[in-house]
Protein backbone atom coordinates (compact mmCIF):
# COMPACT_ATOMS: atom_id res chain seq x y z
CA UNK A 1 0.00 0.00 0.00
CA UNK A 2 2.51 2.59 1.32
CA UNK A 3 4.28 1.67 -2.15
CA UNK A 4 1.96 1.85 -3.82
CA UNK A 5 1.44 5.34 -2.67
CA UNK A 6 4.91 6.93 -3.49
CA UNK A 7 4.44 5.30 -7.11
CA UNK A 8 1.08 6.97 -7.35
CA UNK A 9 3.07 10.33 -6.16
CA UNK A 10 5.85 9.60 -8.44
CA UNK A 11 3.00 9.65 -11.32
CA UNK A 12 1.63 12.93 -10.22
CA UNK A 13 5.65 14.71 -9.99
CA UNK A 14 6.60 13.52 -13.56
CA UNK A 15 3.73 14.63 -14.46
CA UNK A 16 4.31 18.36 -13.44
CA UNK A 17 7.93 17.76 -14.96
CA UNK A 18 6.33 17.24 -18.01
CA UNK A 19 3.86 19.80 -18.10
CA UNK A 20 6.49 21.93 -17.01
CA UNK A 21 8.43 20.92 -20.03
CA UNK A 22 6.18 21.70 -22.17
CA UNK A 23 5.50 25.26 -21.22
CA UNK A 24 9.09 26.12 -20.95
CA UNK A 25 9.31 24.77 -24.70
CA UNK A 26 6.17 26.39 -25.35
CA UNK A 27 8.39 30.17 -23.98
CA UNK A 28 11.42 29.32 -26.63
CA UNK A 29 9.23 27.93 -29.16
CA UNK A 30 6.87 31.57 -29.02
CA UNK A 31 10.22 33.73 -28.90
CA UNK A 32 11.75 31.94 -31.76
CA UNK A 33 8.70 32.71 -34.01
CA UNK A 34 8.73 36.34 -32.57
CA UNK A 35 12.32 36.40 -34.31
CA UNK A 36 11.28 34.77 -37.47
CA UNK A 37 8.21 36.74 -37.87
CA UNK A 38 9.77 39.91 -36.76
CA UNK A 39 6.24 39.80 -34.43
CA UNK A 40 7.20 42.00 -31.55
CA UNK A 41 3.65 41.21 -30.08
CA UNK A 42 5.01 37.79 -29.34
CA UNK A 43 8.60 38.79 -28.01
CA UNK A 44 6.72 40.71 -25.81
CA UNK A 45 4.75 38.16 -24.32
CA UNK A 46 7.77 36.25 -23.72
CA UNK A 47 9.51 39.03 -22.08
CA UNK A 48 6.30 39.67 -19.42
CA UNK A 49 7.53 36.28 -17.59
CA UNK A 50 5.77 33.13 -16.96
CA UNK A 51 4.31 33.21 -13.71
CA UNK A 52 2.71 29.07 -14.72
CA UNK A 53 6.45 28.06 -14.90
CA UNK A 54 7.79 29.80 -12.27
CA UNK A 55 4.70 28.33 -10.24
CA UNK A 56 5.32 25.17 -11.32
CA UNK A 57 9.10 25.19 -9.81
CA UNK A 58 7.84 25.87 -6.72
CA UNK A 59 5.12 23.18 -6.56
CA UNK A 60 7.52 20.81 -8.04
CA UNK A 61 10.14 21.48 -5.21
CA UNK A 62 7.03 20.68 -2.76
CA UNK A 63 6.38 17.70 -4.35
CA UNK A 64 9.47 16.25 -3.97
CA UNK A 65 10.45 17.87 -0.54
CA UNK A 66 6.95 15.83 0.40
CA UNK A 67 7.81 12.29 -1.42
CA UNK A 68 11.02 12.86 0.95
CA UNK A 69 9.69 13.38 4.73
CA UNK A 70 6.58 11.53 3.68
CA UNK A 71 7.77 7.93 2.23
CA UNK A 72 11.90 8.19 2.60
CA UNK A 73 12.41 6.19 -0.87
CA UNK A 74 15.20 4.00 -1.05
CA UNK A 75 17.55 3.10 -4.37
CA UNK A 76 16.18 3.84 -7.71
CA UNK A 77 12.92 5.58 -6.29
CA UNK A 78 15.45 7.93 -4.02
CA UNK A 79 17.52 8.40 -7.39
CA UNK A 80 14.25 9.70 -9.36
CA UNK A 81 13.30 12.18 -6.79
CA UNK A 82 16.84 13.32 -6.84
CA UNK A 83 16.75 13.45 -10.59
CA UNK A 84 13.38 15.39 -10.32
CA UNK A 85 15.18 18.18 -8.19
CA UNK A 86 17.70 18.15 -10.54
CA UNK A 87 15.68 18.92 -13.74
CA UNK A 88 13.46 20.99 -12.17
CA UNK A 89 15.88 23.19 -11.84
CA UNK A 90 17.04 22.81 -15.76
CA UNK A 91 13.52 23.33 -16.82
CA UNK A 92 13.58 26.44 -14.99
CA UNK A 93 16.45 28.02 -16.35
CA UNK A 94 15.20 26.69 -20.09
CA UNK A 95 12.51 29.46 -19.03
CA UNK A 96 14.64 32.01 -18.34
CA UNK A 97 16.63 31.57 -21.24
CA UNK A 98 13.74 32.11 -23.45
CA UNK A 99 13.49 35.53 -21.78
CA UNK A 100 16.99 36.06 -22.77
CA UNK A 101 16.14 35.19 -26.59
CA UNK A 102 13.07 37.33 -26.34
CA UNK A 103 15.35 40.14 -25.10
CA UNK A 104 17.69 39.54 -28.38
CA UNK A 105 15.52 38.99 -30.45
CA UNK A 106 13.48 42.44 -29.92
CA UNK A 107 17.20 44.29 -30.24
CA UNK A 108 17.23 42.70 -33.50
CA UNK A 109 14.47 42.91 -35.23
CA UNK A 110 14.80 46.60 -34.54
CA UNK A 111 17.61 46.34 -37.46
CA UNK A 112 17.12 45.28 -40.94
CA UNK A 113 17.57 41.62 -41.36
CA UNK A 114 21.16 40.44 -41.77
CA UNK A 115 20.17 37.34 -42.93
CA UNK A 116 17.46 34.45 -43.82
CA UNK A 117 17.53 32.85 -40.28
CA UNK A 118 17.79 29.00 -41.16
CA UNK A 119 20.74 27.58 -39.14
CA UNK A 120 19.39 29.36 -35.96
CA UNK A 121 15.75 28.00 -36.24
CA UNK A 122 17.32 24.52 -36.65
CA UNK A 123 19.59 24.71 -33.56
CA UNK A 124 16.10 25.53 -31.71
CA UNK A 125 14.31 23.05 -33.07
CA UNK A 126 17.44 20.41 -32.11
CA UNK A 127 17.20 22.06 -28.86
CA UNK A 128 13.44 21.17 -28.63
CA UNK A 129 13.17 18.00 -29.10
CA UNK A 130 16.53 17.27 -27.26
CA UNK A 131 14.87 18.80 -24.33
CA UNK A 132 11.71 16.97 -25.06
CA UNK A 133 13.33 13.48 -25.87
CA UNK A 134 15.33 14.05 -22.01
CA UNK A 135 11.86 14.52 -20.09
CA UNK A 136 10.38 11.45 -22.24
CA UNK A 137 13.48 9.57 -21.15
CA UNK A 138 12.63 10.43 -17.49
CA UNK A 139 9.64 9.50 -17.63
CA UNK A 140 9.74 6.02 -19.39
CA UNK A 141 13.11 5.27 -17.61
CA UNK A 142 14.67 4.96 -21.14
CA UNK A 143 17.88 4.92 -21.13
CA UNK A 144 18.58 4.37 -24.56
CA UNK A 145 16.55 7.73 -25.38
CA UNK A 146 18.55 9.31 -23.06
CA UNK A 147 21.71 8.00 -24.86
CA UNK A 148 20.74 9.83 -27.72
CA UNK A 149 19.72 13.16 -26.48
CA UNK A 150 23.57 12.63 -25.42
CA UNK A 151 24.49 12.16 -28.96
CA UNK A 152 22.36 15.14 -30.07
CA UNK A 153 24.44 17.84 -28.44
CA UNK A 154 27.23 17.58 -31.38
CA UNK A 155 24.77 18.60 -33.92
CA UNK A 156 24.17 21.32 -31.79
CA UNK A 157 27.54 22.17 -30.84
CA UNK A 158 28.82 21.99 -35.22
CA UNK A 159 25.19 24.32 -36.05
CA UNK A 160 26.57 26.84 -33.35
CA UNK A 161 30.27 26.92 -34.51
CA UNK A 162 28.80 27.38 -38.37
CA UNK A 163 26.44 30.17 -37.07
CA UNK A 164 29.32 32.01 -35.53
CA UNK A 165 32.02 31.50 -38.46
CA UNK A 166 29.23 32.75 -41.41
CA UNK A 167 28.16 35.94 -38.95
CA UNK A 168 31.47 36.81 -38.09
CA UNK A 169 31.73 37.29 -42.11
CA UNK A 170 29.32 39.32 -42.46
CA UNK A 171 30.64 41.42 -39.32
CA UNK A 172 33.85 41.95 -41.04
CA UNK A 173 31.93 42.63 -44.45
CA UNK A 174 29.32 45.18 -43.43
CA UNK A 175 29.45 47.29 -40.58
CA UNK A 176 25.69 47.92 -40.37
CA UNK A 177 25.33 43.89 -39.30
CA UNK A 178 27.98 44.33 -36.73
CA UNK A 179 24.53 45.44 -33.66
CA UNK A 180 22.19 42.92 -35.18
CA UNK A 181 24.39 39.37 -35.87
CA UNK A 182 25.43 40.06 -32.61
CA UNK A 183 22.35 39.35 -31.16
CA UNK A 184 22.22 36.46 -33.10
CA UNK A 185 25.19 34.80 -31.88
CA UNK A 186 24.17 35.48 -28.22
CA UNK A 187 20.55 34.03 -29.26
CA UNK A 188 22.63 31.07 -30.73
CA UNK A 189 24.57 30.59 -27.21
CA UNK A 190 21.12 30.87 -25.41
CA UNK A 191 19.86 27.68 -27.68
CA UNK A 192 23.06 26.03 -27.04
CA UNK A 193 22.83 26.16 -23.04
CA UNK A 194 18.89 24.43 -23.84
CA UNK A 195 20.51 21.82 -25.04
CA UNK A 196 23.13 21.71 -22.10
CA UNK A 197 20.82 21.61 -19.98
CA UNK A 198 18.49 18.76 -21.91
CA UNK A 199 22.28 16.81 -21.38
CA UNK A 200 22.17 17.40 -18.31
CA UNK A 201 18.78 15.87 -17.91
CA UNK A 202 19.49 13.22 -20.25
CA UNK A 203 23.17 11.97 -17.67
CA UNK A 204 20.30 12.27 -14.70
CA UNK A 205 17.94 9.67 -16.02
CA UNK A 206 21.35 7.24 -16.77
CA UNK A 207 22.36 7.63 -13.46
CA UNK A 208 18.96 7.43 -12.08
CA UNK A 209 17.96 4.00 -14.16
CA UNK A 210 21.69 2.15 -14.11
CA UNK A 211 22.67 4.15 -10.59
CA UNK A 212 25.93 4.49 -12.76
CA UNK A 213 27.64 7.73 -13.47
CA UNK A 214 27.60 8.98 -16.72
CA UNK A 215 28.92 12.53 -16.04
CA UNK A 216 32.56 13.40 -16.24
CA UNK A 217 33.62 10.76 -18.60
CA UNK A 218 33.31 11.95 -22.20
CA UNK A 219 35.37 15.36 -21.84
CA UNK A 220 33.59 18.22 -20.82
CA UNK A 221 30.92 20.51 -21.89
CA UNK A 222 32.53 22.98 -23.69
CA UNK A 223 31.21 25.92 -25.52
CA UNK B 1 23.01 9.74 19.21
CA UNK B 2 21.13 9.31 15.78
CA UNK B 3 20.76 13.19 15.17
CA UNK B 4 24.19 14.03 16.01
CA UNK B 5 25.17 11.42 13.12
CA UNK B 6 23.52 12.99 10.59
CA UNK B 7 24.32 16.31 11.85
CA UNK B 8 28.14 14.85 11.32
CA UNK B 9 27.55 14.35 7.92
CA UNK B 10 25.87 16.72 7.10
CA UNK B 11 29.09 18.98 8.39
CA UNK B 12 31.37 16.89 5.86
CA UNK B 13 28.64 17.74 2.73
CA UNK B 14 29.30 21.15 3.83
CA UNK B 15 32.91 21.16 3.84
CA UNK B 16 32.84 18.98 0.30
CA UNK B 17 30.36 21.84 -0.84
CA UNK B 18 33.31 24.60 0.35
CA UNK B 19 36.11 22.68 -1.14
CA UNK B 20 34.53 22.33 -4.30
CA UNK B 21 33.55 26.18 -4.70
CA UNK B 22 36.96 26.53 -3.60
CA UNK B 23 38.12 24.44 -6.85
CA UNK B 24 35.82 26.27 -9.11
CA UNK B 25 36.74 29.62 -8.20
CA UNK B 26 40.27 28.98 -8.77
CA UNK B 27 39.63 27.93 -12.14
CA UNK B 28 37.82 31.11 -12.95
CA UNK B 29 40.64 33.18 -11.18
CA UNK B 30 42.86 31.16 -13.54
CA UNK B 31 41.26 31.69 -16.09
CA UNK B 32 40.53 35.54 -15.78
CA UNK B 33 44.57 35.59 -14.96
CA UNK B 34 45.02 33.60 -18.09
CA UNK B 35 43.47 36.30 -19.60
CA UNK B 36 44.50 39.44 -18.35
CA UNK B 37 47.93 38.06 -18.57
CA UNK B 38 47.83 36.87 -21.92
CA UNK B 39 49.15 33.64 -20.46
CA UNK B 40 48.65 30.75 -23.06
CA UNK B 41 50.44 28.35 -20.40
CA UNK B 42 47.29 29.26 -17.56
CA UNK B 43 44.15 29.18 -20.46
CA UNK B 44 45.41 25.63 -21.44
CA UNK B 45 45.76 24.58 -17.85
CA UNK B 46 42.04 25.37 -17.81
CA UNK B 47 41.15 24.15 -20.79
CA UNK B 48 42.48 20.76 -19.45
CA UNK B 49 39.58 20.35 -17.44
CA UNK B 50 39.34 19.36 -13.34
CA UNK B 51 39.17 15.75 -12.62
CA UNK B 52 39.16 17.57 -8.78
CA UNK B 53 35.99 19.17 -9.68
CA UNK B 54 34.17 16.49 -11.02
CA UNK B 55 35.15 13.92 -8.58
CA UNK B 56 33.56 15.85 -6.30
CA UNK B 57 30.72 16.38 -7.84
CA UNK B 58 29.95 12.79 -8.04
CA UNK B 59 31.38 12.65 -4.25
CA UNK B 60 28.87 15.07 -2.97
CA UNK B 61 25.65 13.76 -4.96
CA UNK B 62 26.53 9.75 -3.41
CA UNK B 63 26.99 11.85 -0.05
CA UNK B 64 23.37 13.18 -0.56
CA UNK B 65 22.20 10.10 -1.60
CA UNK B 66 23.46 8.65 1.60
CA UNK B 67 22.10 11.27 4.01
CA UNK B 68 18.70 10.61 2.60
CA UNK B 69 18.54 7.08 2.50
CA UNK B 70 20.21 6.39 5.82
CA UNK B 71 18.87 9.26 8.40
CA UNK B 72 15.32 10.32 6.71
CA UNK B 73 15.89 13.73 7.72
CA UNK B 74 12.99 16.41 8.08
CA UNK B 75 12.08 19.95 8.02
CA UNK B 76 14.95 22.22 7.49
CA UNK B 77 17.93 19.14 7.92
CA UNK B 78 16.08 17.76 4.49
CA UNK B 79 15.85 20.93 2.96
CA UNK B 80 19.34 22.08 4.26
CA UNK B 81 20.55 18.11 1.83
CA UNK B 82 17.93 19.42 -0.88
CA UNK B 83 19.72 22.64 -0.80
CA UNK B 84 23.22 20.95 -1.03
CA UNK B 85 21.94 18.60 -4.03
CA UNK B 86 21.06 21.86 -6.34
CA UNK B 87 24.60 23.81 -5.28
CA UNK B 88 26.38 20.70 -6.23
CA UNK B 89 24.58 21.66 -9.85
CA UNK B 90 25.61 24.88 -9.54
CA UNK B 91 29.34 25.13 -8.07
CA UNK B 92 30.17 22.03 -10.72
CA UNK B 93 28.49 24.79 -13.82
CA UNK B 94 31.01 27.28 -12.64
CA UNK B 95 33.70 24.84 -13.34
CA UNK B 96 32.44 24.52 -16.91
CA UNK B 97 32.25 28.45 -17.02
CA UNK B 98 35.74 28.62 -16.38
CA UNK B 99 36.62 26.56 -19.42
CA UNK B 100 34.34 28.55 -21.60
CA UNK B 101 36.25 31.89 -20.02
CA UNK B 102 39.56 29.93 -21.30
CA UNK B 103 38.16 29.28 -24.80
CA UNK B 104 37.18 32.75 -25.40
CA UNK B 105 40.62 33.55 -23.86
CA UNK B 106 42.48 31.89 -25.97
CA UNK B 107 41.30 33.28 -29.19
CA UNK B 108 41.59 36.68 -27.57
CA UNK B 109 45.33 36.63 -26.99
CA UNK B 110 45.73 35.88 -30.37
CA UNK B 111 44.51 38.89 -31.73
CA UNK B 112 46.42 42.30 -30.20
CA UNK B 113 44.39 43.80 -27.04
CA UNK B 114 41.58 46.16 -27.75
CA UNK B 115 41.40 48.10 -24.32
CA UNK B 116 43.08 47.75 -21.09
CA UNK B 117 40.77 45.48 -18.98
CA UNK B 118 38.87 46.86 -16.28
CA UNK B 119 35.58 46.22 -15.79
CA UNK B 120 35.51 42.49 -16.67
CA UNK B 121 38.24 41.65 -13.80
CA UNK B 122 35.90 43.90 -11.91
CA UNK B 123 32.94 41.50 -13.07
CA UNK B 124 35.01 38.39 -12.41
CA UNK B 125 36.05 39.72 -8.87
CA UNK B 126 32.58 40.60 -8.18
CA UNK B 127 30.75 37.18 -9.17
CA UNK B 128 33.66 35.40 -7.34
CA UNK B 129 32.92 37.32 -4.04
CA UNK B 130 29.17 36.39 -4.41
CA UNK B 131 29.93 32.67 -4.88
CA UNK B 132 32.05 33.05 -2.30
CA UNK B 133 29.34 34.65 0.63
CA UNK B 134 26.56 32.53 -1.03
CA UNK B 135 28.41 29.29 -0.18
CA UNK B 136 29.59 30.83 3.38
CA UNK B 137 26.18 32.00 4.34
CA UNK B 138 24.89 27.77 3.10
CA UNK B 139 27.67 26.82 5.34
CA UNK B 140 26.70 29.05 8.62
CA UNK B 141 23.04 29.38 7.76
CA UNK B 142 22.75 33.14 7.55
CA UNK B 143 20.29 34.73 5.57
CA UNK B 144 21.03 38.50 5.62
CA UNK B 145 24.47 37.33 3.78
CA UNK B 146 22.60 35.52 1.04
CA UNK B 147 20.07 38.65 0.59
CA UNK B 148 23.65 40.68 0.33
CA UNK B 149 24.74 38.55 -2.53
CA UNK B 150 20.79 38.62 -4.24
CA UNK B 151 21.90 42.68 -3.98
CA UNK B 152 24.56 42.50 -5.41
CA UNK B 153 23.58 40.57 -8.61
CA UNK B 154 22.48 44.13 -10.11
CA UNK B 155 26.36 45.70 -9.94
CA UNK B 156 26.92 42.80 -11.97
CA UNK B 157 23.92 43.57 -14.30
CA UNK B 158 25.28 46.77 -14.70
CA UNK B 159 28.72 46.07 -15.41
CA UNK B 160 27.57 43.17 -18.12
CA UNK B 161 25.90 46.50 -19.88
CA UNK B 162 28.69 48.96 -19.38
CA UNK B 163 31.04 46.70 -21.42
CA UNK B 164 29.17 45.64 -24.01
CA UNK B 165 28.28 49.00 -25.05
CA UNK B 166 31.69 49.93 -24.70
CA UNK B 167 32.49 47.07 -26.50
CA UNK B 168 30.22 47.59 -29.44
CA UNK B 169 32.03 51.48 -29.87
CA UNK B 170 35.20 49.65 -30.51
CA UNK B 171 33.37 47.29 -32.92
CA UNK B 172 31.68 50.19 -34.86
CA UNK B 173 35.09 52.08 -34.91
CA UNK B 174 37.14 49.61 -35.96
CA UNK B 175 37.32 46.45 -37.85
CA UNK B 176 39.93 44.62 -36.25
CA UNK B 177 38.48 44.89 -33.01
CA UNK B 178 35.35 42.90 -34.18
CA UNK B 179 36.87 39.82 -33.67
CA UNK B 180 38.57 39.97 -30.03
CA UNK B 181 35.68 42.18 -28.67
CA UNK B 182 33.08 39.68 -29.48
CA UNK B 183 35.09 37.57 -27.40
CA UNK B 184 35.14 39.76 -24.45
CA UNK B 185 31.43 40.46 -24.72
CA UNK B 186 31.01 36.45 -24.39
CA UNK B 187 33.41 36.25 -21.33
CA UNK B 188 31.27 39.27 -19.52
CA UNK B 189 28.30 36.72 -20.02
CA UNK B 190 29.80 33.65 -19.12
CA UNK B 191 30.81 36.02 -15.42
CA UNK B 192 27.19 36.83 -15.27
CA UNK B 193 26.33 33.10 -15.57
CA UNK B 194 28.81 32.62 -12.94
CA UNK B 195 26.90 35.72 -10.41
CA UNK B 196 23.30 33.71 -11.49
CA UNK B 197 24.71 30.80 -10.08
CA UNK B 198 25.79 32.06 -6.58
CA UNK B 199 21.89 34.32 -7.22
CA UNK B 200 20.44 30.63 -7.34
CA UNK B 201 22.85 29.59 -4.03
CA UNK B 202 21.70 32.02 -2.21
CA UNK B 203 18.12 31.74 -2.80
CA UNK B 204 18.55 28.43 -2.00
CA UNK B 205 19.66 29.42 1.16
CA UNK B 206 17.09 31.51 2.43
CA UNK B 207 14.37 28.78 1.34
CA UNK B 208 16.56 25.89 3.52
CA UNK B 209 16.60 28.58 6.36
CA UNK B 210 12.89 29.78 6.28
CA UNK B 211 11.21 27.66 4.75
CA UNK B 212 10.28 30.91 2.67
CA UNK B 213 10.44 30.40 -1.22
CA UNK B 214 12.49 34.09 -2.56
CA UNK B 215 12.18 33.15 -6.31
CA UNK B 216 9.98 34.90 -8.67
CA UNK B 217 8.82 37.56 -6.21
CA UNK B 218 11.14 40.20 -7.83
CA UNK B 219 10.83 39.49 -11.11
CA UNK B 220 12.88 37.36 -13.87
CA UNK B 221 16.53 37.00 -13.75
CA UNK B 222 17.14 38.38 -16.94
CA UNK B 223 20.59 39.19 -19.16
Amino acid sequence: MERQHFQQELGTLKERLLAMGGLAEDRVRTAMQGLVDRDTDLLVQVLGGDMAVNELHIEIDDLCLKLLALHSPMAADLRAVMAAIKINSDLERVGDLAVNIGEAARRYISHPPVKRLLDIPRMASTAQRMLRDALDSYVRGDMLLAQRVLDEDDVLDALKTQVFRELLTFMLQDQATIEPALDLILISRHLERIGDHATNVAEDVIFMVSGRDVRHHAGEHQS
